[in-house]
């Protein structure tokens, strides 16, 4: 039983996206044991779009580094370790990676029956492309999640889900051909977690995760049918993969090494424009004590797809030189705004995650 | 005396640059009077930068349009109505123009005493390119701030000052050459307004406002000296003027056309991003009732020139895709997130206006 | 009859989307009769994808200036002269117009039997959002081009057609509202040309003309079938019109007004990227007697769907900061290396318009 | 002696900016040996502007790719092969790399007193921001040129001068804090080339190379000046180095194993966009048999200062969406064109490289 518990989740700022000395120094200084990493989140400086490479590179550069502490390959690093990177910081948000790590033999120190913040990661295998956005992915990756719930101790699925505590699974999958567009076939499980899909926009694929009843997933649904959503997927896609990677984070009474000792817990709720700054501000309104309890702050956003904010026209869907998924960056700077920092995780695209034009909004803040 | 008296600021949506069929609407319902208008502050959906035509477009729209009401060339209109526009709206921001139109009879039917908002405006003279960010467009818009407030009736320019209730005085000037860069004289008295300068970047000229001490002002000092700043002032750049167009609200109890009957009052504070929406909190909590009372909010806001938000990096003054004015995007959100509505006018740029990454914020609201 | 007669095509340089300096000095010099004016065909300085402005800007500061010259409003000016605008010159294009005039009384001067260059226009009416890109647009081009031809006197159409001189009409549609996907409909004649139709690209439709035979005409061919494909049609459309307005440059032996006395010719023929500059050495190679000879170049140039250029990968599909219709930009600047000069009119986007990956290149040139 | 001479330079198609699987099939299969790779010249598919990191990117995955095979960490191998990346595709070029490669042992098989191509590489110490753009730099990049110089055999340098066949020597430095702007003092000896600066644009220090006495060089000559220029030189800037690489080609009598025996030469001529294509119309005509005997095209390009191309009005420095250094793709169209390829390099930002506007062109061709 370690006197001080270290904490789990580090929030290193980078200077590029190739930029690790931030963790080198943390793993140098014995803060962070890169043995005990299991998943990493971060945002790139890219233009969070097809052809913004920020994304692979962040990756490429952590599991190099990474490879030289565990004498790993890159590649088999990144078979052990969630890499979710989502590109687009421009605005008021700033480049930085969340680390998340465990200790293999830690118990937690929480009074029994109380629950704590816990994190498991899934991998499915590589798709072919023309599996991607379809049944065959959808499967897959209800599999990974799964998994990751599993590994992560959160038993009570129905539960985990009512109370809204099982925060962002991202998945990045790629495309390396134009394949025709995708459907979503039927998920294993009532209210389990599957991925539904975005579209084959500029040839690359974008995936979404929703909690749906298998009767109403069609091929038709997909991209059209907005009710169906999922409150508290976040999924990020990129060129740069073939398989989907997935980190679920939730809450969990199970005293095993997944359940942080740190009394740590977490909300996701869905959100709307209007509404995007509330979860923060639940845990962290703007004075400095309470701001201080947040760790970091996980969001979805998109532009409406009905062309309107707060009943007025909004320009995003029109503007061939910002794409629309950059307008994530405005409702970054309200989390920002009511979160107090810059460090946050807001990625754009939310396709069928949160109502349209609305997004998940997760916190996680020491209690 | 009118029984009802008739709203003097109109907020219109506009659906292009080029779209004047709202404040057609209204003129044709009685709504507004076309003789009446002395001033259109507008967001229009262009970039915001240089290659900007939206700003002109607007204006030519608009003055051609009450040209056929006024029976004048759209060249005359522009000579008695203040027209200033900003562009940018990507994010949350709505395309927009602000009328305001006041009765040349009208009497302030407010107690004896009481202060009420009132508007001003004053046009220069046309600026050679050398002059432009030099002593004479300086001193020729100190000239044009100071018509435009006995204009408006605001007599006591200290107290004016000290309570910081004088907003938004906008400036557009334009270089039709490419003259070398630019220095700022001496102004007329102390604590006036004046143009300072921004860079020409990339050709255009950019002037800025700021109250400050004759003594201080130097050409070294333009875009250097970041404590010399107007908290008061907010100017756009476009390259389509080649003199300054002056608006100025403040508060006054002078009882005459100017000053509006209804209970308006205003407030306008320097802002950095850390606090951008603290004045329009004071106005507008985010609740239907008191948000209600807000009709506009006006800000400037820009990319802090060191390369920080609260601390951390930011990446806008590397992002060679997005303009560095764009940021303003960024805190036009979180205005729009606290005032509860995307018509705001929020305009990039704010050198000299402000703290350094920071800029003014006005809120005109129903007392 | 004339001693000299007058230049029918003037290249006017622009300062600005708004600029009609140009053409009110050719006005006021004699050289441009206001009444003879029958098309204007010209590059703005606009990004030339859906929220460029300049196009629509343009358009009425034009009419603005003809309609104080005619006495008529603008409107009425957009009835009888043909405004078809194209935005984009980054690079080495230079924002200019080419106006198309004719005397009414005008005879041809040629040898009887001998073909010179003429032109039409025509205009359809306003279409509903539902007609766009199916049968009832198709069918009313097909009208608006015949019409054309007819006002130009290009009788033998299958002549014009095989010799291929029937250059670029162009097609600037609007949709006001978010329609559901297009179809094509039969068209009246065979080798009649007529609008297939593009995308609803972000909402604004795209409609291309093709010479195709009735019978191929399928919704599921549109932007699919890159096989039907008109080797002389150019269409530009904007967000800005609600119907089509068309100009037909060809060949005429008929003596009448439409058809100039100056010997001038033209040529048009579908181009790849591979061979994009070809049509244009054969009348301008890099020498400046020949170069002379070309009034103008009218050309359509697309990035490959296919994703190669000369059998290697292009990255214009992929790129989120750089709309895939600026690869035009990349043609341009080959035809401005061949033809010698920054004013030609180059424009993206070039769906059934010549083979996949390329475009017509039309040259106008005296014999 | 060999049977047939190995290729020494292979242009390679990248799917990727971390795509090394092209590398990793000519290496696997012999055609290339990673031993004798001297230098890497590469077009990645980045906006080539300050925020691009593909460059950065593709230089660590080659560097890693190649540690694999030299059993030396990526650190070690960027010490002892040249890597030179210039970002920006957009339009018709194709991401790629020219990897030069050279056996030690090599004698060229040339005629006696016969000039073949031949290279040389040079590398600076680390600088100090503050040494940027200054004396401290010019100076050690005179010295790595004439390193590189010697390294290739290339012992005239008045000669090759003259000739003008001392193709692109590549800078890449940076800047880890804003310095203020720079200065460029004496030269070590006439004629020899050095580095004069460009601005630090956006805080990213760009550097160039010139060929001028010494007495002229004085810190108000830099971006002012332009008559002081080196038509030779090209020089990409990224802010991910610290010290300048160099490449030096050239033609040199040597019988050493610098000296390819292939009989390849190579030309270098300023080059101004009118006269853009004119070195490669001289090596590849757009026939099928000349064009094979390209090899490579490196070329250097800028939006011309003065506003200005063939006397008409450009684009590119109002341009705020787009950045004027991707005018460099428009000339890359060109030369593509010319050269019947699109694996070329064309990179953009040429001050002080070639007169105001233009820029170096160098061939490298099969004689």
């Amino acid at each position: 039983v370690e006197a001080h518990a270290p904490r789990r989740r580090h929030r290193i700022p980078c200077r590029s996206p190739g930029d690790t000395t931030g963790l080198q120094a943390h793993i140098a200084s014995g803060r962070i044991v890169a043995a005990d990493i299991v998943a990493v989140m971060g945002k790139t400086e890219g233009n969070g779009c097809v052809n913004d490479f920020t994304r692979e590179y962040a990756t490429t550069a952590l599991a190099a580094l990474l490879g030289t502490h565990l004498h790993l390959p890159a590649a088999e690093v990144e078979k052990r370790v969630a890499f979710v990177m989502s590109g687009g910081t421009e605005g008021v948000l700033s480049p930085h990676v969340t680390v998340f790590s465990r200790k293999p033999r830690h118990r937690s120190r929480a009074p029994a029956g109380q629950k704590r913040l816990t994190l498991g990661i899934g991998f499915t295998r590589d798709f072919r492309p023309e599996e991607m956005g379809r049944r065959a992915q959808v499967e897959e990756t209800a599999k990974a999640v799964r998994r990751a719930m599993d590994d992560a101790g959160i038993d009570d699925r129905r539960r985990a889900l009512r109370a809204g505590q099982v925060p962002p699974a991202l998945l990045q999958p790629r495309s390396a051909t134009r394949a025709p567009a995708a459907s979503t076939p039927s998920p294993p499980t009532p209210t389990s977690r599957w991925a539904t899909r975005a579209a084959p926009r500029r040839w690359a694929w974008r995936w979404r995760l929703g909690e749906i009843q298998p009767a109403q997933v069609s091929d038709a649904a997909v991209l059209r049918d907005w009710s169906l959503a999922s409150s508290v997927a976040s999924a990020s896609a990129g060129i740069e993969l073939d398989h989907n990677v997935v980190i679920v984070l939730g809450m969990s009474a199970a005293r095993r090494a997944a359940n942080w000792s740190s009394r740590t817990t977490s909300c996701a709720t869905p959100s709307t424009p209007a509404r995007c700054g509330a979860p923060c501000r639940r845990w962290a309104s703007p004075t400095a004590k309470t701001a201080k309890r947040v760790v970091n702050v996980f969001a979805k956003a998109e532009a409406s797809p009905d062309g309107l904010v707060r009943e007025q026209r909004h320009t995003m869907l029109n503007d061939s030189d910002i794409n629309s998924t950059r307008h994530a960056r405005a409702v970054g700077a309200v989390i920002a705004s009511v979160a107090g920092r810059s460090l946050v995780y807001v990625s754009g695209g939310a396709e069928h995650q949160g109502p349209a034009g609305g997004g998940p909004v997760a916190v996680i803040a020491r209690a």
